[in-house]
């Protein structure tokens, strides 16, 4: 009998496939990696990566992580979704409905990778730079039908038996929202009641060990809402987000592995508020924190999985301005030196409260000072504010100034500043279409976001998916597999 | 001796590498595809594919197919690129300048995959919805310093030896921008000299068949620009993208193979328009021409690889308003019934003939018959245009009309209607932001856009590369290495 080379082609096939087989069976149980990693940039769309590689100059960890996929991120009940639903998405792989936090689309709970990981043995950790209470960090250890229930929130945070929690802090310990389902006290004493060491300080901070067992470390400055500050307005005194996720990476290391979650929170406030340099610099942050991952996966590449996404987009970014046309100038951007935040705080702030409202001359200084815009300059100096930018900042002014202006629910008025103070947002607008960045919504869009991935079998994040995909990768990876399929089934 | 279970599995996988590399050496000479099929949708980045999907309510094809990547696009001297440049790292493997086609930087020309497939023997086909001599299509035949050179470009086209050209028309075959480096005379007459059979309407297109040789196939009515018509546009007098593509199947397939380029080149103008509508049924269309592939490719699966990829985002486009906020309303879209082009042709310029301007008043009907808005109506109705848009349509109304305008060069102006009809513009603008759909530019933009693939070897199409590795790894997986290996060292 005589083969020809189809045939022959196909006889060798089945007999690899036959032995690959029998690899696939002798080292499953060995597949499932140790320690994982998710990394969530909140808001963290594509254009937000490119424009953080562009300021750079160079790429980011995550645009050099080997495995790259795009991920739609629709919730149940709405195209745009919003944090908690996608949380709850790459949390529990089930798809549900905006607001909704660790709980299905008619409010049955559903099980966490970090909760899966925790009844597994392995230790759990949690870090965010804007609250831990958050939607998308809450997804990993709450079920409530409205992300606003913060109280209930902070008692499933100090009852979750997680091991870390690290970054911004919680927003509402003693229920002055006053939505509990049940008031238990204070959320604070829980938490160390169920046996947390807090830390609120960076001298505290460094002292902490794996010794101090469970752990909440937070910052000692939380700039608002819970949350730390922009990393554009951090002094050395303030523990970034990549110093979290170290300090987590040695209190969770143990032999039985860990799952850590951590969000980069603040890149999507940047982005709802279009201030390209704070949301670019937070970006940067929390790309130093996935190299924090990446470097302990390199000491433990057959045992750690680590995954970087985003959320869902934010604010609209695109990366082309009508006014600059095809040009763009990211270097325009370095002039800014702090968040539209902390210039609303600032230096708005101070001059609101004068009694007589300064002159806009007086105004100019610190917006040359502070966002790198100049009144006067040479015809090719790129940062020389145009007349009709100017008269755009003059009428932001004097609405910013104005002590009896409402907040207008005249849509013209929101579509040019939103909910900010309308001196900043036009600010920040101006210097991002200098820079060629440009803006479409004060809210999250719909457009896919990247995935990036490293480790064992983290080649099945190529390609294209739903981010409910994401959690069920990570369970299939984990050898999770009876919430994998609950998931698949509440999906379908 | 006892192995054991990493012994075994290191064994097992040994065996299994060495069966493999019999299987590959055994069948390395029948893995290069016969058959390649490129298809670039010209300004087609993430958040138009998604606005499709989202307009239809399933998924394209072109998101269907099992391997998808993301894609760098930038020029070597821009980070927003041109169709010239993107064309010629798609099409060559080489980054160049913009508005260079088919030559690196220093100007020397770089072969081309339509021409590399020409001469191992392939035909070759070239589609496009825009003219066959434009930036993008021109990168795979002809190699000029500047795209402008269109009379230089028609020659390249005539003495290609490609076996099919088909869709838009060519722009300057009388050399009437007197910019050729020699002129030759009429450029259909070149063609037909060359052993074209040219085509001008649907009946003789029609009864093309393999035996009428080389092929030059157009349609009747030429939009504007060389150009097909917007698919929005069209009557059943039009020969579409996608009856393109299958009459270049048709022609093109040979026992020794085919590669052809097919592009949705409006889908550009469209988006330098900000016209979503427009653009959704282009892409769609284009979507239907890679239809038409993927049928081929069924039959054929072993010996045909299909990419689909675009050379940029164009227009800045996000699924995402400020005045919408976390809603969209994609339906909304479906009372556009002509293009913004056709709008302006048949309506605006009606308008603006008259001795005596007419009133808004007149106006109002076509713009609630062509575009769905209503200027009363129930407040629950999306389409009823609020105080604040009737007030942006009669401003661009009265500057549509003002026949003493200029072409204002106010940067104002500009980034409110580009050099595109006034009126036109803010009619899509504002019908677009009721479906929650915004523009930022009137250029193209740099974020990366997606490229998807099926076929043999097309995994290698995952991941996130630059457009030049399309070309590259297309040549690559055709084995013409010599020409990969020239255009690695031209980026290096």
């Amino acid at each position: 009998m005589f083969l020809n080379s189809r045939q022959v082609k196909s006889v060798l096939t089945s007999i690899s496939i036959l032995f690959l087989l029998l690899v696939f069976v002798s080292s499953a149980a060995a597949t499932a990696p140790k320690y994982v990693f998710l990394f969530i940039g909140d808001g963290m769309g594509i254009p937000q990566r490119m424009a953080a590689n562009e300021y750079l100059g160079h790429k980011l960890m995550v645009d050099r992580l080997p495995y790259q996929g795009i991920t739609t991120t629709h919730a149940a009940d709405r195209f745009i979704t919003g944090s908690a639903a996608a949380g709850t998405a790459m949390a529990s792989g089930v798809k549900t409905n905006i607001g909704v936090v660790g709980m299905d689309p008619d409010l049955k709970p559903v099980k966490t990778l970090a909760e899966l990981a925790r009844d597994n043995g392995m230790k759990v950790g949690i870090v965010s730079s804007v609250s831990v209470d958050h939607a998308t960090p809450a997804a990993f250890y709450a079920h409530v039908p409205t992300r606003g229930q913060y109280y209930d929130i902070d008692v499933a945070l100090a009852e979750s038996g997680f091991d870390y929690f690290g970054g911004g802090t919680i927003k509402d310990p003693d229920n002055d929202r006053d939505n509990a389902t049940t008031f238990r006290g204070n959320a604070w004493e829980l938490i160390r009641e169920n046996g947390y060491k807090v830390t609120q300080n960076r001298a505290d901070f460094e002292k902490l060990t794996p010794a101090d067992g469970k752990v909440f470390a937070t910052n000692e400055w939380i700039q608002n809402s819970g949350a730390l500050p922009y990393q554009m307005d951090t002094s050395s005194k303030d523990i970034t987000l990549s110093e979290f996720t170290q300090k987590g990476i040695e209190i969770l290391d143990n032999k039985n592995g860990f799952f850590m979650m951590v969000e980069g929170g603040k890149i999507d406030w940047a982005c709802h508020a279009n201030d390209a340099t704070a949301a670019i610099k937070d970006t940067i942050e929390f790309d130093k924190a996935v190299e924090k991952a990446y470097a302990f996966y390199k000491n433990h590449p057959d045992d750690t999985l680590l995954v970087v996404t985003g959320d869902h987009e934010c604010g609209g970014m695109t990366l082309g301005f009508a006014g600059t046309k095809y040009q763009t100038y990211f270097d325009g951007l370095k002039g800014q030196k702090m968040s539209f935040r902390q210039f609303t705080e600032d230096i708005v702030k101070a001059f609101q409260k004068k009694d007589v409202t300064p002159s806009f001359e007086d105004m100019k200084p610190h917006i040359t000072d502070y966002f790198g815009l100049k009144f006067q300059g040479a015809a090719d100096d790129l940062m020389v504010l145009a007349n009709h930018e100017i008269t755009q900042i003059i009428e932001a002014y004097q609405r910013s100034m104005d002590k009896n202006v409402e907040k207008s629910s005249d849509p013209r008025t929101y579509i040019m500043y939103g909910g900010y103070d309308p001196l900043s947002v036009t600010l920040t607008h101006i210097l991002n279409q200098k820079a060629g960045i440009a803006w479409t919504s004060y809210k999250h869009t719909g457009v896919p976001i990247t995935t990036s991935a490293v480790g064992p079998d983290a080649e099945t994040f190529q390609g294209m998916y739903d981010n409910t995909d994401i959690a069920l990768k990570i369970m299939d990876i984990m050898g999770l597999g009876a919430t994998f399929k609950y998931a698949k089934a509440v999906n379908n």
